[in-house]
């Protein structure tokens, strides 16, 4: 039985603390003692700000994207080019391409990836509404940006399939050597990838 | 300039989180995410704990703890001896000694050490306050649990001198190998006091 060192309240930020990602049972005592120090500077703004998060976030009821409006700030964006659709599975994967700026276009979540032994099949993911998207028309391509994982071809593979009916180029992500990164250190497959998909120096 | 990938509430959500210790700005994206997914289990909870550490949390006036009592819980705790006062630098340190369940006392936070470079002096801390309850008396033993730091010496030894005209007990921590340690790896000052203070096996 250990001792309560502190009120109720206090025992409740840590544990709740606790719970994110990134902050185990001590790291939440350290970030809770110094959020309590600096009240006025941290804990009251990063609590009102958290209230308001609850209060406004949504998700987008065309991509599937977390924002604070309903069709989000990338759906409603008019300089971005909305004959193209980056399918992504979750939302920190547009926040990753959002950070690249690499491409100026619209984005599709999925909400994960289909697979059936944990019950999640395509009515779980956000696919019909991708479906509705494309049937509406002006989309020319849809780059599926799944993982390379074993589900996210599966899923890539499935959404292919949903999408062949459409005059719309399917592609997906380039497999080969990260920006970077030592030959050594890579596994055979994705030099294999990287070989076999070799450009012009 | 990196592009907005969201309404500003989620910003700033995520700014205010990569200044929580052991989260930056990276980690405070995920944390921001997760917390927005679970926004009813977790975030909603969340939020509402932090606006009551507001609220409620205040320092103690009789011993520098915080909590959302003042006096705090240690200080009205009847089972604890109140003729033991352990001084302490932080209220982490508090916490520390109280997860180690070794002593039933009371406390006594300074709030800091003594570093004139840094403007640091006595009036800065909490020490007057701690000389005012030794001067009422009913304490038979004080207990500096400061730092082995130069600081934390500096510190002890002013806090000796405070107290050198009450009749009262004043002891440190003892110096030695940490529990599980190995002496390898130990520092030689620490092993000359671990060699000095031998107890008999």
């Amino acid at each position: 039985m250990s001792k309560r060192i502190a009120g109720p309240e206090i025992e409740r930020l840590i544990q709740l603390l606790s719970k994110v990602p990134g902050l185990g049972p001590r790291s939440a005592r350290r970030a809770a003692l110094h959020l309590i120090k600096k009240k006025e500077q941290l804990l009251a703004p990063l609590a009102a700000a958290m209230g308001e998060a609850v209060d406004k976030v949504r998700v987008c009821s065309t991509c599937g994207n977390v924002d604070t409006a309903d069709p989000c700030m990338i759906c409603t964006d008019a300089r971005r080019d909305s004959g193209t659709i980056i399918v992504v599975e979750d939302v920190s994967d547009l926040w990753a391409l959002e950070r690249a700026t690499a491409m100026n276009a619209k984005f599709h979540v999925l909400g994960g990836t289909l697979s059936p032994l944990d019950g999640i099949g395509p009515d779980q993911l956000n696919i019909k509404q991708l479906v509705t998207r494309v049937a509406e028309g002006g989309i020319r391509e849809i780059i599926l940006a799944v993982n390379a994982t074993v589900e996210g071809q599966t899923t890539a593979h499935y959404l292919t399939d949903q999408l062949s009916g459409f005059d719309v180029k399917v592609t997906r992500l380039a497999h080969g050597v990260p920006v970077g990164g030592e030959l050594d250190y890579l596994d055979d497959g994705t030099l294999a990838a990287a070989l076999k998909s070799r450009t012009v120096f």
